[in-house]
């Protein structure tokens, strides 16, 4: 396997704007200049995209990201390159990225979480990506609320979900500060609860050996060691063997950009003859 | 595959009782009595096991059941009988004949769940049994309880987490009496907030193409289709492309006796050299 963050060549940013068609015009003449720079054509394209995403059709469906709703992602840029183009979700990528590279490397049951703006995750299984009637949407399960909390979230759809609980904005919305600004310890004492309660919801359905957690809020210090704490508290040591080891469990990503690095790897995929 | 319910020569049923040691001396001596009965060795033996166990060494690690605590099964039953053990829990077993035989044929990502004394499930994804760090203990996520509800559940483990609230021996505890003899509509209401919280955390985390839901308490006429009609709306149609599909993921078990057809299905395996 050649894929690595070493291999790459050229990076540029586009805030993504709420014209697709103009964003994706961009891509489009951002990498022709590549090909023209490099002399040497595309031959294939990863994406790895926010969702939620059809990854037959490799559509952006239902999203709240104004503009973007329905967009025939894969289709577009696939038209506009002339290469074959394949597309997932951004935690599915990092997560297939650690798992090669990274954190997860010989788990058979991994997943990668990133807390940030809302809550995403990815499952490898088996080496394989866990896709079924869709991809996850881990960040949408429903925790307990503290009685004593009467914030009604913030998802747009489902109000108080683990998303809408935890989530950075979540706590944007409940304090009216960036995560990063915020101080309060009784704040950071229900963030904890809440991660917590997600992570053991994933634990118990899942049993993976590792879960590397990423994102935004949890570049806070301290609180993933904080949140395997809780966790352990929750599972109890006594039913679940692992409790004294939850601090092996979760653990943060190893890779800087493993989102650009996921994308490389599917697009590897598309680009090697199926064996069988 | 040569296995099916129809190839089942001979049945029997014992209570477990609180001595492992004598309840398997039994199993060892009726299987004895049906290999001279047929003049026949067994080739090979697999157990559908009440959990938690630990798949690695084939024990029985820590349960609330009286005097099974630490048991090594599969080593005693090997010892008594002289051939190879394959040893899962009861609801892996009734997850790969579902899979293989039964209402999860085809799907990528299927689930097996059961609710009964306990609520237990397994998962088949890519066609293996999910098994990372132990197996799936998906009873035992939180789920969030009803502001007004005091119940403080029946789990001994977690109290209130999802078997405490939901499962045949919660509805025991908090009714004092069986399922089979609740009617006050109010219950009933409650029993299918709590399990649609749950199937809807499962839904998000591995986004299964169907859920096959059996055991005791979804003996009640109607209750199926009353928690699908509730995941719909906790999943909110807008958001999940397959919200208003939720009773075709929802379906009720094909096999009669799933659990011994998946103990016949990982003792087949143990006789099949490996390919690679």
């Amino acid at each position: 396997m050649g894929v690595s963050a070493d291999g790459i060549v050229a990076t540029v940013r586009f805030d993504t704007g709420a014209q697709p068609a103009a964003t994706m015009q961009r891509v489009v003449e951002w990498f022709q200049l590549q090909e023209r720079r490099l002399e040497q054509n595309l031959t294939a394209l990863g994406v790895a995209s926010f969702g939620p995403l059809d990854l037959t059709s490799g559509t952006i469906t239902r999203t709240p990201k104004a503009g973007w709703d329905m967009t025939p992602l894969r289709q577009e840029l696939a038209r506009g390159l002339g290469c074959p183009v394949a597309v997932n979700t951004d935690v599915n990528c990092s997560a297939l990225a650690e798992h090669a590279l990274g954190a997860g490397v010989g788990c058979d049951v991994f997943l990668y979480l990133t807390v940030g703006t809302g809550i995403g995750a990815g499952a490898v299984v088996s080496g394989e990506l866990v896709y079924g009637k869709g991809h996850p949407e881990m960040g949408h399960m429903r925790i307990p609320q503290q009685r004593d909390d009467s914030f009604a979230g913030s998802c747009p759809f489902h109000g108080n979900c683990w998303e809408g609980l935890a989530s950075g904005q979540a706590l944007a919305s409940r304090y009216l500060m960036q995560p990063a600004d915020l101080v309060d310890p009784r704040a950071w004492e229900l963030e904890v609860e809440y991660l917590a309660l997600g992570v053991t919801n994933l634990i118990c359905s899942f049993r993976p050996q590792r879960i590397a957690l990423g994102g935004g809020v949890f570049r806070r210090e301290g609180l993933l060691r904080e949140v395997a704490e809780r966790v352990s508290g929750l599972l109890t040591a006594d039913y679940f063997a692992e409790a004294h080891e939850i601090a092996e469990i979760l653990v943060t990503p190893d890779l800087g950009s493993s989102g650009v690095v996921g994308a490389l790897l599917i697009a590897e995929q598309l680009t090697i003859a199926p064996t069988r």
